[in-house]
């Protein structure tokens, strides 16, 4: 009898459509579902690029196969892109499309780690990174986040677990699940770190365009000195843009790192689906008001979110940021996928529960607050209030 | 200094890639290129593939995520065609959906084996097949065909290297490179054999389309009893449909298999691109009898393929079939590469050395026919005349 890669077999279920499924025996009695759970934007992708991605889609130039590393037109646009919002010296040669973030994380990660090896993560974590790492028989050493710090990174925590076997580091920020933004000067800090040991630094950056302060410089780690042997960088065309359907992501590295993660494309797709590439290229540039306006709407769902949680008995904000909140709910007593499933089922309140991204978060649901306008959000008051709570 | 994962820095750089390069220093002296490199339709989507991709690329309805396994309606079409093609007793919940067959590939790969076990593949093999499984860290092993019979598969080699610790088969048919055309008898054999060692059969049928014969049922494996436990079919809709920009391919299997491949998929990808899924799903049925043009125009090329190397001095054809040929060059002292090499750069035919697809194949040129009509297929006799042999 054939058996499964017990590294699959063991991995569980996808969780979306899991959280998905409890939210289909909600019977509406407290009103529509107020879907908090996948990272989807809440509002429709724009109208020019909805009428690019149809135009190249229907266009002969797109069918055939495409370079792997991605079409010139999108690398040459994200590369410029990438150069202004880092201020840093970045081209078409340090980019490698992928087809989206998820594919990005796992194209790097094999490119600098095979079965055997250790990668470090934080506890909370992205779940696919860690599933990911699982299922390529990666070791994976998780460092823990500081609650009481608004789940930033334990500087101390990741120095400690960062032993000779470690290969890389993946971060995420602006934080999935939590929301936490992690400053330049600590991202700085740590990349001093990797960059001392030998350890490349794999940072998801797919919420970027959210961050709360417009203009501001995320960092300045593609300014430094040797990044290239340290740094790749991680972006999803999903969230912005609003078409993840049309998946679409991007590597930033060394065009060394683009050598190595071609030669895993070229097994994992051949070449990212080209006719969205062309229609973001375009995208990119003439829509920055557009997304700048997003960010700005996000932004105010940020604060609906603060009001919303404000006093509310029980319940108290761990983080807040881009995109997520990360919410300690007050049950104790009880694993996260418990309330968050009786949330769905009985409050209409569809969240991921804390401990899928991570062993230590029973305590916490993750809000993908960005789903909802403020409206909406402002729901959430009197759904959590009768849900209830120790009084 | 970070190092890259050894089992991606030493694999070769991407094959295609390099063969156009060969192709761009060709001064174009013997007539424009004849491009037989990668397998590409040398004849455009129909327009109401294209209408399609365009409309539902453009709509709202497929920019957020869709679900992992695919669109239901293309799960559900292609379920139907494969039913057809087959006579089996398959349908959706038998699907699942990728981005393009190598794709399906490397899920189906990663559900089966993991790094330290063996997958057993033929000499020649399809290279993205033997690249996928060494940056796994799978060890491959390798069983010879038979150059004196076509090069369909050995059944004796096939047994005699199906040790226990082989976790899979992977066969391809119609064959890349070869083209050979592997019968149902012979196929039937070989599953028996897979079912009565407990491996997996990988059966990558991305030529389905262009089997010489018409309304031929390929083989009758997702008929035998208990097939759920060692069959897995895999295809590709960049072919038939000419639309591998677009990157759909399609896995065939039991369901339990498509549960532990969408668990791979939701890490490589999430989802496959869905504007596309949904265009494909109407074409399926709607151009079936374009597909059978195409069928017959490609065994025309198949046709003017072997009279264009009949009796030519040195050369021959050492298999023929769907697709490809495998052409036996008249240099036994250089390796293929230097062959293919030369060809591109002198008498303007870009093809696949041998060697790329297995350590014994040096003889061996790869002609993908399919790429070119009859007249210019017609041109290669004169330049492999000019080209030379020995006398
Ligand atoms: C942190 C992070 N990385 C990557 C992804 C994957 O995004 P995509 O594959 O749609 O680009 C997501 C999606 O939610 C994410 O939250
Ligand atoms: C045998 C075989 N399998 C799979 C593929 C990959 O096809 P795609 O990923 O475009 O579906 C190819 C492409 O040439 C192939 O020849």
């Amino acid at each position: 009898m054939p058996r499964f890669n017990p590294l699959v077999a063991n991995l569980a279920a996808p969780p979306i459509p899991t959280v998905f499924a409890w939210g289909r025996s909600y019977d509406g009695s407290k009103g529509p579902m107020i879907d908090l759970s996948q990272a989807v934007p809440g509002y429709p992708a724009h109208p020019e690029m909805l009428r690019r991605l149809g135009e190249y889609a229907a266009s002969t130039a797109y069918t055939g196969y495409g370079p792997i590393e991605g079409e010139d037109a999108l690398r040459q646009a994200y590369g410029a892109h990438v150069a202004s919002v880092y201020g840093a010296a970045l081209g078409a040669e340090n980019i490698h499309v992928t087809a989206g973030c998820n594919q990005a994380f796992i194209c790097a990660a094999m490119a600098v780690a095979g079965a055997g090896d250790t990668v470090l993560m934080t506890d909370p974590y992205y779940f696919n990174q860690e599933t990911t790492l699982a299922m390529l028989g990666v070791k994976v050493r998780l460092a823990p986040c500081d609650p009481d710090n608004g789940f930033q990174p334990d500087l101390a925590a990741i120095e400690a677990a960062m032993t000779p076997d470690v290969r890389a580091l993946a971060l995420v920020s602006p934080n999935n699940p939590t929301g936490a933004v992690y400053s330049p000067e600590l991202l700085s800090t740590v990349f001093d770190l990797c960059q001392a040991r030998g350890v490349w630094l794999i940072l998801d950056e797919t919420y970027r365009d959210f961050l709360p302060e417009a203009g501001v410089r995320p960092h300045g780690l593609f300014d430094k000195a040797g990044w290239q042997d340290t740094l790749i960088g991680l972006y999803s065309f999903s969230k912005a843009f609003c078409i993840p359907g049309h998946r679409l992501g991007a590597i930033t590295a060394s065009p060394s790192v683009v050598e190595q993660v071609a030669k895993v494309m070229d097994n994992v797709q051949i070449c990212p689906p080209r006719s969205p590439q062309a229609a973001v290229a375009e995208a990119l540039p003439l829509l920055s008001t557009w997304r700048e306006e997003n960010r700005l709407e996000i932004a105010r769902r940020a604060t609906a979110l603060k009001e919303t949680m404000e006093g509310l008995n029980g319940w108290s904000i761990g983080a807040v940021g881009a995109y997520f909140s990360f919410i300690r709910h007050p049950f104790p007593e009880r694993t996260s996928t418990e309330v968050a499933e009786r949330l769905a089922k009985e409050a209409g309140i569809l969240c991921l529960p804390g401990s899928y991204f991570g062993p230590g978060q029973e305590r916490y649901l993750r809000f993908a607050f960005a789903n909802a306008g403020a409206p909406t959000i402002g729901l959430l008051r009197q759904r959590l209030q009768e849900f209830g709570g120790p009084v």
